[in-house]
């Protein structure tokens, strides 16, 4: 058995041929030209699909389902986008749309659930029923896995995990709360803290990291802390310190079997993850030093950009 | 079918029949004396549990299975209880002993999950799959209900919603961490707001209710507000605001039909609810003002002190 899944982002639609161990067997990828009609764009996700099966030396017969990775608020029992930043869908039956090219079940989610759920079933987490994935990038995407289930709450909008507040009163975050863990653990909100402390310290090895890169990025600092630069390892201590406040949290609340962390800032790796892990299982609540005291597991995000696809693809019901 | 729901508790035993329909149709409750052995209060948890079967008119043949609250970490699937505060149960096999006296499936959870599952099977969420409850009293206790199933992460330990911080580098709370919510929306921790907000103005008629009834409680910022006192209407909406942020974290995390709040303090009614309500659904996170989207509730839970004997009794697998 075969299935399609198609990241549909701001830029471009992924589409990937996915087989039942959650391995791309073959994609394909084009410009989204977000500029376009929801038609004009549902018609490019759906031809691009037929090709990518075609590609993989695969007919639609081979193909059960087909899964959509959507960067907005999706309601995925209805089918219905609701809103999207960077795309033209607004309250979009794009189900029934994609049904006209495509007799497939369709299934639709968004896009860090369907990287949650890629993790769980072909990655970082798999083999296990009960993960969490929280993606460091613009923004912190949370996705939640339950009982082997993509859980995303009655109405389709939970596992925010992002906005979960830390700071009551805290720092502006762009969905009108104050004190959201976004607003202190994405790679922007690192990128800003970056260039604060860099501003603080005019002869951080920052200033000489960010002219060669062109810009400050989320890499800066842990670059320059990693050669010795004191004012950088303040910006990267920092920084594990708020991220460890919500994962500490997640697994207080969650007790995942795995967290998973995807996104550009989990590329520190192990730079990241060994004080993270250690200051976050320290942290986290359990009120019992009992040898039965299992913990789980804070993993690096192992599919990467296919992740996506991935997830999409192995939607259920 | 029968269930017997034992609700273990520093203080008292108590232990009901309780029907298919989560409806106790006897019970009984007999002191802890919590300085015992564990085998003797093992014993007595059997002995009354027979007891009240039989004053229901009942025998053990109509009985399917019995469930036990506890006060503490439970390893349900090993049926161990790890660690009471003020019971003298650490690393126990509680199950084993109790299948000493009574042959039927016995399952065990603790008493803030048993209460979650009561409201969710019996109570302010039946009829619900995603509900979240939470229990206002000494401490903020959790229980998460998912898919229509009792939710406590891959070792049992998760749910432990009071100690999600809500403000990093905040309060010194019990468990260690600090900020916890708990350490803002208990009523221990309401109490001790009233005190010092009473501290500040002796003229507030906190001070008069407080002399009445002895001491300062979770009602007397709650009473003097509704008699117009000012300096207690400031103790309510700071509380108010404090556990509108872990509402609204839970909210944007779960997005669960019901959330439901129990305790002492939720016996406020919708003096506390009607604020708490219109704040959290302000402020928990959605990004969308789609029609599509569709807002849980939050409810007082129906089951008071019922609900540990009834959620026990429910418990499954």
């Amino acid at each position: 058995m075969y299935y399609i899944g198609i990241d549909l982002g701001g830029t471009n639609i992924a589409v990937g041929v996915v087989n039942e161990e959650g391995k791309i067997i073959c994609k394909k990828s084009i410009p989204t030209l977000a500029h376009r009609t929801p038609e004009e764009i549902v018609k490019d996700m759906a031809s691009v699909s037929m090709e990518v099966v075609k590609e993989a030396g695969l007919s639609m017969d081979d193909i059960t389902s087909l899964g959509a990775a959507c960067p907005c608020f999706v309601e995925k029992k209805l089918g219905v986008l609701i809103a999207g930043a960077n795309l033209p869908f607004r309250g979009y039956d794009i189900r029934k749309e994609l049904h006209k090219y495509i007799d497939k079940p369709i299934y639709l989610d968004n896009d860090a659930n369907c990287a949650a759920w890629a993790e769980a079933v072909a990655g970082a987490a798999k083999g296990t029923k009960d993960s969490i994935m929280i993606t460091l990038g613009t923004g912190v995407g949370g996705g939640i896995v339950v009982n082997g289930s993509l859980y995303s709450g009655f109405n389709c909008f939970g596992g925010e995990l992002g906005h979960m507040v830390i700071e009551i009163d805290g720092r502006q975050c762009g969905c009108g709360r104050k004190g959201c863990w976004e607003a202190y653990a994405s790679a922007t909100a690192l990128i800003k803290m970056t260039r604060e402390y860099a501003e603080n310290n005019k002869n951080s090895l920052m200033w000489e990291l960010a002219e060669k890169e062109g810009k400050f990025s989320g890499r800066t600092a842990f670059d320059a802390a990693k050669q010795g630069d004191e004012t950088a390892q303040k910006v990267v201590d920092k920084y594990i310190k708020y991220l460890t406040c919500g994962v500490a949290n997640l697994i207080t609340i969650f007790q995942p079997e795995v967290l998973v962390i995807g996104g550009g800032v989990s590329n520190e790796g192990e730079y990241l993850l060994e004080p993270l892990r250690k200051a976050a299982l320290k942290e986290k609540y359990d009120g019992t030093d009992s040898p039965l005291f299992e913990d789980g597991r804070i993993e690096k995000a192992l599919l990467g950009n296919d992740a996506g696809i991935i997830g999409a693809a192995l939607l259920k019901e």
